[in-house]
């Protein structure tokens, strides 16, 4: 049963079809979503474990939000469930580092082609290293915030609707072979989606030149922009695998500042959690391990989905912080087959000869080879901004911990004695 | 002598600032050019030489430039001297496959922003296989060119001049992050200049919307757009290494129908010649080695420059067609650092831990490995268009005899008995 459950939660991923239809207000595409609810990235936690960087995102959305004057405000209506507390995973969202969503935030919707099931993220918010995402609250983040909801979110939506759907599936396909691998890497994907707009921007240009000049300063700012793209294409594909009975392929790998956790598609909705291990990457200089601050992030959906640490053997420019070489790249990319179901029928690693990248993470491989899976990750600091980047691996307890689980409800899994290690029978 | 005069050769070339500075008709910036003057690939042939598509591009060109009304009519004027043919390597330019140069025809004009020196190359006709490039001439092949000379010619032009100069250089280290090895594949090159001239086409379309829609038409139909640029870039680079006494390197590779030679820096502007050597390669769908016909082609010049096959490492998705696995071009791109004098400062390969890409070819060194240089090549057909593409192995005997030009001009080089193996003093 279980090899047939794990294909076809391959299957659904690798068949996803993640198109950009829309730019929208959360509040009006996310279903959940109320005037007063704040989301941040991450496994749900209580309000009192949600500290440093992640807390003072909250608590910034929540004052950007009108929901809250001060911390102390926010405490209050928190408690007295005036706000309400959420996790994006929960909303269709993926989070970027905090994963910050209030109701006004314009969002992208991913929908796919196949199943019309939606997946979203909220817009980059420019090259500055102070923002929400980064847990950082002041009058410059607001004014950022505020020129992405009235400014660039309604012209974004606008050139989407002007000129149809943008299928994305066909961008990340090319930008991997362009030297992306979707996660820390999106400069090529960025370039693609920008030439795909650049006939409609010259159209609503005739009506709306300043917007139109503000939009291209913004996608011209950064090669990141397109990581909320794939993030919101990543989501809506792992939530293609959820809840297959008898799965034990992983559909979502997120972090809060507390944990590290995944869920697994024959699990139901069920957090299986673990500390987050440290990164082997490199800092900017004038940083150290010190100054790492971990606040959340749920970008590694890319590697949940067959990308990042999974297509790093396509992105060999990121090697001073991922990996160290080429070769390590190849290798940690190479060992990543080991611990998934299939090879995505459609991304392709040129390296490899154009075998597919390695797609499903199946908990009890990750348990039996010991072989956790590689989060290619950019880590933020404790004044905000990113410091460094580096390999992030999964911490092994998350996935023998869903064994654990995966064999109380299926049966068929045995713990052999004195060890860690799984055998599926 | 020889390594001091080598170094400096490959410092030229390692130096040079390649940058757009306009697109006009070649007879306005082309020195030399004439108002009767039609220039083809390769190093130069007697009228009578020309064979095949190389001989139909010739008088295509005459007949588009109004200076033959037919066949018969371009050879009575070629004999009687009414008109008057040459190469491209004489006029600063770089011929695109039979490379037909004519007075009216826009070509890139780019500068060395250290030297004024200036580098030509005209434009890309466009996705349609039937082309003046591949020695084809009827009326659309007629019409395109119009276009090119009275639309897209101007229009670029206006869109270099609006802005101003675009530095080439830092485009085309970038694409060999994302791909490129900037002979056989221009995609990421095509996309980042594409970027840098959008903001301007906005600007321009409020007062020329027709031709700007037609602008961005052409840059979106191929992704080679950029080659010409990297041709251009690739003549400027190469000529800064000409005529630098005592250099035994290369400063240009190219084909005619008839035959693959060389220029060498320190032996004035002697062609040394060989048989064009068959490909490696494969063909499109319904072509065989048979459908292949040589009608000239100066992109070599890429790898005269340290790019193309020199590159070939940073642009696996060429594997089919370039090596026939990623192993085999990393290997062939190896092997091309034991004929070149150095490591570009600038142009690297992310595969070799960002090495920089070998550049400056030794005659001395190809012929004492038997070594010879790789070239990223597309092969056409007889019936016009693309049928394939390979690596082309530079021809020994060309480097054999310009060692021995350079042992007879300069000594210090003896041939040892009963071989080909030539050792420097």
């Amino acid at each position: 049963m279980k090899d047939q459950a794990n294909r076809l939660a391959f299957e659904r991923m690798a068949s996803t079809e993640p198109v950009l239809v829309d730019v929208r207000p959360a509040i009006e595409v996310m279903a959940g979503m109320t005037p007063s609810t704040v989301l941040t990235s991450g496994a749900p936690r209580e309000w009192d474990e949600y500290t440093g960087g992640q807390k003072t995102g909250l608590i910034g959305g929540a004052i950007y939000e009108g929901l809250a004057t001060d911390a102390e405000d926010m405490d209050r209506k928190v408690r007295s469930g005036e706000i309400t507390l959420g996790v994006p995973q929960d909303y269709g969202a993926a989070g970027s580092l905090a994963g910050i969503y209030t109701a006004s935030m314009p969002v992208f919707v991913v929908e796919d082609a196949n199943t019309g099931a939606r997946g979203f993220c909220n817009l980059f918010e420019g090259p500055d290293p102070q923002r929400l995402n980064y847990g950082i609250y002041n009058e410059k983040v607001q004014q950022i915030l505020e020129y992405l909801r009235d400014v660039l979110g309604p012209i974004l939506g606008e050139v989407v609707r002007h000129g149809g759907p943008i299928p994305l599936k066909p961008i990340m396909r090319r930008a991997l072979h362009m030297g992306d691998e979707l996660h820390s890497r999106n400069t090529a994907a960025t370039l693609l989606f920008s030439r795909v707009i650049f006939p409609r921007l010259l159209d609503l240009s005739k009506t709306r030149p300043e917007e139109v000049r503000a939009l291209l300063g913004y996608l011209a700012s950064s090669d990141y922009f397109f990581l909320r793209l794939s993030m919101a294409s990543a989501k809506v594909t792992a939530d293609a695998a959820r809840d297959i009975e008898g799965s034990s392929v992983v559909t979502a790998m997120v972090l809060s500042c507390g944990d590290f956790a995944i869920r697994v598609s024959g699990l139901a909705g069920e957090w299986f959690r673990a500390p987050i291990p440290s990164l082997e990457g490199k800092f900017f200089e004038g940083y150290t391990q010190a100054d790492v601050e971990y606040m959340g992030g749920e970008s590694c959906l890319a590697e949940t989905t067959g990308l990042g640490g999974f297509a790093q053997a396509c992105a060999f420019t990121l090697q001073d912080y991922q990996g160290g070489s080429a070769e390590r790249m190849a290798e940690i990319n190479r060992d990543m087959y080991e611990i998934t179901v299939g090879e995505h029928p459609d991304y392709k690693i040129p390296l490899f000869g154009f075998r597919g990248t390695p797609l499903a993470i199946d908990v009890h491989k990750v348990v039996e080879t010991g072989i956790t899976p590689a989060i290619d990750l950019g880590v933020a600091g404790k004044s905000g901004g990113q410091i460094g980047a580096g390999v992030l691996r999964a911490p092994l307890q998350c996935f023998q911990a869903a064994a654990v689980a995966y064999t109380a409800k299926y049966g068929g899994v045995k713990q052999l004695a004195g060890g860690c290690r799984w055998v599926p029978s």
